[in-house]
């Protein structure tokens, strides 16, 4: 059974590699071309649904507070991404959802206001062909290993994803002393080549960004990072040695996250679709 | 009154251990025989109803989030046990609950998908006749101990059943680098065998299990099991010896919490019932 | 304005005291008469109001789960105390409370199962006859305080109070390995007699008590005991020398305290009194 | 963008300090006349409703209790500020706001009970021509930094004002054992003095203060030094070295958030509305 679902996630996955690959080539080749824009109601609306429910579940949890923000890879332009209008994760509807490319730039803003930190989002869809969604987040779990030497490492099971290793990004070492924003191109970049084939990074003074090949997982990984930080936090102060998964344990451990993310999936579904039947 | 209650409970117990030993006996020699489906209308809807409530009152608590399960072995048949689909526990209704043998099949699935790791559950009923009923949890007050060497001790007298001492099991000691999940018998096996005769096991990055001969204490045990771990962790950093409950005082502790838990259980059971009434 | 306020809280106070005192001498001399039963409706609503809303705004908070309980002095009889039938605090009304006499025993049980632990009222009001209230709690703050040698002190001007000192009562060095519990009048007085002439006493692997001149106060200081204990944790934790109030700055502001005490209090019923319209 | 937001900020917080500053002279040179009371139908509905929703906020996120303030300058009259009568914050309505002259005197009580402390705002006030708000509270996070000796300091973008520098504020260094509050102007100058030009004071065993050019910017100011706290204690009980904001971050990201303020303050509003539409 579970096997079934697992192979099944990853026939999915690796076909969408495949499509983002292609398209991403075919972008390069014809970055100067204007391209058209694309109206949102091409766009799956499921996949629209996944940027708010994970937006709002993940305020509801208080892993994103007013700011920070979900956004999704276009599903059939590579090129393009998701994300919502300048807004509080929690107050987001699929009719705030705007369509940006890879430089960051609106491909019709309809004089709406956008996130300054769009370039968080842009650069790494550029370098990440296999990430289809990105989140950003202050979680509150993650800010205190942001801003010290001791690394975060995956506590158990719903994690392990962590076991690969978490880089911290310094703004400070490339940038100097800014006003510790992803605010251009040039930073977003620096970014997203510390994040490397990683599925998070830590920022310092600022937060974290998690990675993945879905809306869900991503929004996954934001939570389980913010969990797996608080965790961690309470083992060391326990005083001991702690015991953290093994980089293969890790591996293993988040390719059974994948055939389960759908029970929690639907769980915060539930718990989002009464403000959203308002 | 209270040594009323509390001997009507012990006897309760006593008439449970007596029908499981016998019935597990019996079990044992037909271990081959087909045992016919026994439909749930046989089965006391009190029992599926603590289930129900059980599971939803630990995600209201945040001791389950949509991971975890909690089982209660059959009432009339020990060689099954009773557990809901695969489902976060928040949502879990009476209707979900299916029924399982010692080797953790599902006695007549309907083409539902069911819990890979059931076999936490089978292999602690087969081992231990006294237990009517296991949760299993990732219980964040938990971790950081199932991931350190120091030991999980009785704070006060509601979680006292943990003076009797709580094991640590590593599912790396024995099956090396995993997925870290109980999926197959001889894991569970191996499970069950550190657990013991104790009331609670600590999974090294994963969680906990608790067992007692009701659902209700089950279940209570694995609420103040997260209470406790929590306590124990703020009485550490202290940076004090710390007195933990005796062996003996924490049995003379167990023994009234026995008399007291419907007490608590009426006030889970309010809790949860606008949300069934939906 | 405030002054006036707080002269005339003193003043209530002083009063109520004169009143406790004589009578109280009088419940002595009379003491093996059999008084007649009080019916509850002699007694003021506005009392039991105060059990009823103190009782559920300390489970509001955390500071009560299904255990513990709040009792007041019977305003014109001292040698008896109203509290509730054993029942978790998140559900008592007014009909749930009862009139017990300083031993203990229910003025009129009616069949209603009653709390195992009322001698720690009820030997408190023996000992204490400027309190006019007492709360038990197992409040998870103080719970690491009662299992180390750390003290208990004020960090603020609300939990003020604690800076009269706190002392630790651990039920085993008078009455060995127990199940932790204040089970008769001796366990009782043993509490009491560590109490003395102080506000709160914290009970060794189980909780704590609060005792004032008012409902509203003993709830205020069960609350800020909470309150004061997590702050402690966390200031000890931050590593450095802590600055306590002394106990001349505790007694300075525990009097403003009572001038400003309606003011939360009124929060609180506000909070509280959907519940009850129900 | 987003620097033409931030300097419309900028222009409009300039306007206000001209404003208050030649308004401020006025009112200095004709200190001793007797002023007409401004009836507060002359106030912006918009100031009156921060207010309640600043106070709201505040005591939804448990920054404030059932003690503490939030009051504004008079917007047209420099010399007067804004105060709910005496009442718990999360239950203040336009109706409670009352108006004070720069000596705390009531323009006109109508009766209504008034905070002790309002000292501490009509001090603050007069030593700082900049300030339009001022909040204050007993905020869980900071009361540990008021009692030690470590520094509060900037853990990230969104509380980048606390790298200007933290004071702590002890009122037993000028006047000895007192009940700790700011009850009259000699005590509220010398709290002002402590807070300088800094946007944040703590008081030992107390609270703090934040001041700030808006309401918003106060309370958004007075969430994110709670935020702050917590979060820089778990730094430091990772064990190991902290890195902070340095002073120039701090500056330049102080100023983004008054870009981005009103993004968060939306949603804060739409929390409260149901409140209020009762």
């Amino acid at each position: 059974m579970r096997s079934a679902v697992r192979a099944c996630t990853i026939d999915r996955v690796a076909r969408h590699l495949a499509v983002v690959a292609i398209a991403l080539l075919a972008g390069l080749i014809e970055a100067s071309a204007q391209t058209p824009s694309t109206p949102m109601a091409s766009v799956d609306a499921g996949i629209l649904e996944d940027v708010v429910i994970g937006s709002r579940i993940l305020a509801d949890f208080g892993v994103l507070d007013g700011f920070g923000h979900v956004s999704a890879r276009h599903p059939s332009n590579p090129n393009r991404f998701l994300m919502a209008r300048s807004l509080a994760p929690a107050l987001v509807t699929a009719d705030d959802i705007m369509e940006f490319d890879l430089d960051a730039n609106a491909v019709d803003a309809k004089g709406r206001t956008i996130f300054l930190e769009r370039f968080i989002h842009s650069e790494i869809y550029k370098a990440r062909p296999d990430v289809m969604a990105v989140v950003h987040t202050h979680s509150p779990g993650v800010i205190p290993f942001g801003d010290t030497k001791v690394l975060l490492r995956a506590m158990f099971h719903n994690p392990a994803f962590l076991a690969a290793g978490v880089p911290v990004w310094d703004i400070r070492k490339d940038f100097g002393e800014t006003n510790m924003l992803v605010s251009n191109s040039a930073i977003g970049k620096s970014l997203a080549e510390t994040l490397g084939d990683k599925p998070v990074v830590l920022m310092r003074g600022h937060g974290d960004v998690t990675v993945a090949p879905s809306v869900k997982m991503a929004v996954f990984r934001a939570y389980y990072t913010d969990v797996n930080a608080k965790l961690q936090a309470q083992a060391i102060a326990l005083g001991g040695e702690v015991t953290y998964l093994t980089p293969g344990e890790g591996e293993k451990a988040d390719k059974t996250n994948f055939a389960v993310l759908d029970r929690i999936w639907n769980l915060w579904k539930m718990r989002i679709q009464p403000q959203l039947a308002k």
